[in-house]
């Protein structure tokens, strides 16, 4: 039985905890959050009790613990939990600054403790099969990859002003999906974007909808188009032009109900939003944290991954800021 | 350069005629029609001459002709044409007794000339692609059929009266497809039916949907599904269960517009009726006529296939009426 | 807090089992089956114990049982526990026997109990967004129902000898549907049926592959198509025709990739079979059962809902073996 | 009755010609190619006759006239039809330089003649529906427009290498679908690509694959993916993210059959090439030229329309060449 702490009892802390306690050999111990309600709550659900972060640390029979609680307390909570001999399961993004993230990604390879950021894209019942049958040769060599990430709609501003903006907010998804499909690197990125949605966006220094287009070393293709508002849903895409044919990815939907009418032949919208989309990912992501701490093995969604992600947003940010391409450092 | 006539100025007339004048060596030479000015007009539309019927089939220079007059002239037109040596080409059905039905094909026989039936559907591209790669094997032995059949309206009670009710009308055809696609003959049949949109077609003695179960020879099951009104088109579908899979003909869309809203992902309603579903087949069955009276070779539909679709309705009529299944001659 | 018991630790019953402890307020607290192995194991799983079946009835402590073991104890489990005055879920059916059948609910309704009958698909997502929408009015008054029902492959021939025959094995569900989705009952029911898959299962006296033809009291027919083989899957499929347009419940997949290569351009398979397709309807099925014992409300699928099936399994297995139209009692 | 001449009796010149007879009214009086036999088939298929280009251009029975020789020939054919007055359609591109493109779109307006450039795409049945109901605002404003462009394979590269390179032989339409689409020019544009296909098209100095991000003067976004290699066939999809919606172009299929199987559940691939997807639109193209000049109507894709497509590429070619945003004159 291994104990388990997770930091943070908000809409995802709750999604986490409940994934956790469904692996055999799991046990939650600990829940931590500012809000101590909500850290009740939580605590209460599963058995577990509320506790501090010093107090969660300090704790010898703490194996794991999973961070997400707001963007601006990882990187500090990962390096503490490193030092303590924590594994670590964080949400993303490591953090909003490339420099603090590579220092938690130090911090993690000193202590040698497992570290694995929450891309739980990679887990994606659709996007894993497309990935594996990728990676089985089945369209043969990957050449190009466009990738269609959408939300249904736009969070407040308050919270857009807190974000680090749309590159590092929403597309770090999928420029760890560009990394992670074509298992290659950037040696490019060109980005633009615009306000179309809400001008109080424009007004907090952001943009809502975005055009990437990024190199990869061996001259693979990857164009991105992300958009705050889908009327429609959540529009997650991808598709991967291969030397031998194509693989799509696509949406999620509630059900395979099909209307015809006097009008039109309809199907069910995608899924909402990440909550619904994801469900399935969620749970996956964090058995195999789980499983991969356990049994001692390398999960596969690493820090290292995180900080990738985030220069690529960094560079998008500037390549949109500055009007030009980007060159990255082979 | 054959010459050929087409006996019928009406809107199946008009296709026929204009799919006549596509083949290389084909020319229409005469139109003949009781609607004199209908005649007028689509002789002048392809630089034909309006003519009477006698003076068609006594013209030696008549190689073939076309009947697309009402129902109630097949007959006597086959058996005319067949005397004068003419190939022919005639709608279905052959007529609305089996009787004079069996005595045209035996007419057609002791002529040895060609006759053809319209069977359309047996060319429409979906179709012909589903029983081709059938014959090749690619889902085993078939099993079962299932057929929908649905008309977007029904017609007016005046035609439903002289039509020979639902059977004959309009599941001939389903009749056909059974006998096309499972390569096989019916020992028995049991239809229902109701009459559900409109109580006129009842008072006229007729239904309005039917649900028909035939059993194969060789032991398949055949089901068929129609009714006279969609409100979302013409639904024209079958799937074939085998050993090894199953293949399904679909319906055809007028466009591949997809259309995500706040409601629904919808896409085109199919094709609106015969007219517009069967334009590709109506096309097709005209150039393998005049191809095969040309080089003298066989007819995909012939008169015999218009006899024994026309039994299988005739059954279908009885066990509908007496409630009880059929048992066919075998 | 709500003790439950659970008959049976088979397949279908560990299933239950996991379904209920998700419940709140639901405790599972013991596990009966002859096979003591397969009960300790699942007993141990919930932290249950292992009990026969007169301790577990004896127990006042006991508030519902969950019958999932071999249909043949069916009925007697469910007299026996309707006579302790236990809250009662069966898997389908009933009982092999319509008399027996009627019998026990009889017995439910001396005794005032709820009594669930495992129809899951009730409970489908897909199927239950299609019921909801249909009610709605969506496509005005239902005139047709097509039902496709097919398995990936046949059990057991030993299986099939004491399975009642495929009418009460395998379209007991159908039979369900038919009656909720047309929220009528049968006045007519005509079969038929063959076997094509494996010999051994006509030796057996039965068939693999049937088609079955139902007139409801409004007139509203219903086709359904079964097989015992499709080897693409567990196809599971129904459309409602409307006097205002089409219902279509499709398959299930497992992923939504999208490959296009040379030959074609192709989706996943339908779930492989019942356990994959129906996950989340056994899950809503459970939830509702526990929900309508706890707080006094009605059932959606009762034991009457068990026996009008049954009624409609007896019937098309006459009509298949007296290849007759059967006349169902108003 | 209008007299028409065609240059060019090639591949697109026989579809021009054949779907210009179609017309009531047309008649096909001259052909002419430096090919006299290709030009002596195509003249006698349609009962036209052979002649050179001054001759057809000194008969002042020459209405019109449909260019669809070599592309090195269609600015010279076009200044001297347009000084000679006759109504010209033109293949595109105008010319592979923007200047005598722009010089022949100032000929053909001193001329005061129709002059027509073959954008077929804008005639796709598809393409055309989607642009209609976008212009009707069924998805509100359109903010971004995704493109996909791809050919079954590359041609040989003693094509290529006279082409103009991949922006203008390839993406020339793509561009116009940008500009007709969102109905708004662009600002800026910034191209790649690369060569993954066959080294001898980097060797004659071109592209294979190209990932192009356009900016229109209201700030919406395009994105544009080609390809010269789709193993699957000819891809050619776009959409329109809107305000409220999405609009969706799919690829067209031959046809509607579906087969499952154990191993997928497989459609057809789309139409192999532009000849085949582009039927209906080459018909549609035509007939809308003809009318156009017989009824003195607006053409719908003009020469400026051709001037504009062509700037794009050569804006793109740069951008390409020299790895930087292009900025556009407004």
């Amino acid at each position: 039985m291994m104990n388990v702490a997770v930091f943070g009892a908000g809409r995802i802390g709750k999604i986490h905890a409940g994934n956790l306690v469904l692996q055999p050999g799991a046990r939650l111990k600990y829940v931590s959050d500012v809000n101590l309600q909500a850290a009740q709550e939580l605590a209460a659900q599963h058995g577990a009790q509320v506790a501090d972060i010093d107090s969660v640390l300090a704790d010898p029979g703490i194996g794991a613990v999973l961070i997400a609680s707001s963007t601006d307390t990882h990187a500090e909570l990962i390096m503490r939990a490193a030092a303590a001999g924590k594994a670590i399961f964080c949400e993303k993004p490591v953090d909003l600054t490339l420099e603090r993230a590579k220092a938690c990604a130090r911090a993690v390879a000193d202590a040698g403790v497992t570290c694995m950021i929450g891309f739980q894209r990679r887990f994606d019942p659709t996007f894993h099969a497309l990935k594996t049958r990728l990676a089985a040769g089945e369209i043969g060599d990957p050449e190009m990859l466009i990738v269609t990430s959408r939300d249904p709609g736009a969070p407040p501003v308050s919270y857009i002003k807190s974000s680090g903006g749309i590159f590092k907010d929403m597309l770090i998804h999928d420029f760890d999906i560009f990394r992670w499909i074509l298992d290659d690197e950037a040696v490019s990125i060109s980005a633009t974007g615009s306000c179309l949605t809400d001008p109080a966006i424009a007004e907090a220094g952001d943009i809502d909808c975005t055009a990437v287009t990024i190199r990869s070393r061996r001259g693979r293709l990857c164009q991105i188009n992300t958009s705050r508002r889908a009327a429609y849903g959540y529009d997650q895409r991808f598709e991967v032009l291969g030397s031998k044919g194509m693989l799509q990815a696509g949406n999620h939907k509630p059900t395979e109900v099909i209307a015809a009418t006097g009008h039109s032949v309809s199907q069910d919208k995608p899924e909402h939003f990440f909550l619904e989309r994801y469900r399935a990912a969620y749970a996956s992501e964090i058995a195999h944290f789980f499983d991969a701490v356990v049994n001692q093995v390398a999960v596969r969604t690493t820090i290292e991954d995180g900080v990738k992600a985030l220069e690529l947003a960094e560079a998008a940010t500037l390549s949109w800021r500055e009007n030009r391409t980007i060159e990255l450092a082979k």
